[in-house]
């Protein structure tokens, strides 16, 4: 479409990123979930340290010099018919997912989160294949306890994991597997 | 104590700042529920947007331009025997709390949170008399609903709310209040 003195205007639907960068399919499918008071999930403003800050004015501050720091928690975390839900989610151009990608402070974040009741999980996209899976704290654990591989083979995540359904809207309805989990556990 | 060349240092133990600031005491209190596995609950980084970002190498990028956003969520959260936790916490001077102090879109977070299973409260500290309440959402919004005063008087935060005793370790245990409001719900 040709607009006055030459712009041109791409007109974008919702939808017309999806699959495209699993972050933007996660948070879209937390904005539905909390459209439609489904649960209340949130991925974590990045975490960073503040070293040099201009006050212009009382409300008009700008951060002139900033650093980014090593999360120690995970990216999501949020509510679900009650229960804590807390996962990392990390893209893979790979058929296998590199351990590197995950810190190791976060596997303990996520261990804890276990221990004290919360449901802990990952969820990796295979982006040269397209599909997603949601893998467990307790499965992830268990690979690494009982392997010295760097990575972790997608037919891992296969068998031991639960592939994540891609729909129309929530685009990836992961709180399905979470209904899964939750049946088991009690 | 002196040392050469004049340098003057204090010993500061790590409850020396107790009861100095609100932010500190929560901190405080999450790194002793954690560290006793009772709950993993944190406060959020500071939501910010990131206008220029100098990468100087691919490990060294700094922040040039950044500014602070007003959060859309609250401070902290986390998990408690299974149970999703999410507050704001306030200190004031007054023997009020001004309701400035508290976002509209929190308390609307704050009302999903309830909706969606969770506990959601605020936690508002009266420095100059140094006592700390935990007010539940519902009560606040029983409040806002028939109020039209830009101020919640302490006296409702005695009646309505619960006074958090202070002790050694962890100082502000806010968990015990959770507790009873837990109890309740059963």
């Amino acid at each position: 479409m040709n607009y006055p003195n030459g712009i041109k205007k791409t007109f974008k639907t919702s939808t017309s990123n999806r699959g495209m960068n699993l972050e933007q399919d996660i948070n879209e499918t937390n904005l539905y979930y909390r459209n439609n008071d489904i649960a209340v999930i949130y991925k974590k403003p990045t975490p960073i340290t503040i070293n040099k800050v201009d006050y212009k004015s009382r409300k008009d501050a700008v951060i002139k010099e900033a650093h980014f720091i090593i999360p120690s928690t995970t990216d999501y975390n949020g509510v679900y018919e009650g229960k804590y839900i807390d996962f990392e989610a990390k893209e893979t151009k790979k058929n296998y997912f590199p351990l590197a990608n995950i810190h190791k402070h976060q596997l303990e974040h996520l261990k804890k989160i276990k221990q004290c009741g919360g449901i802990g999980f990952i969820i990796v996209k295979f982006t040269s294949t397209k599909d997603t899976y949601l893998l467990e704290i307790d499965k992830l654990m268990a690979f690494l306890n009982n392997n010295k591989r760097k990575s972790i083979p997608k037919e891992y995540f296969i068998n031991e994991g639960y592939l994540i359904k891609q729909g129309y809207n929530p685009y990836l309805d992961y709180l399905k597997i979470v209904d899964i989990i939750k049946e088991r556990e009690l």
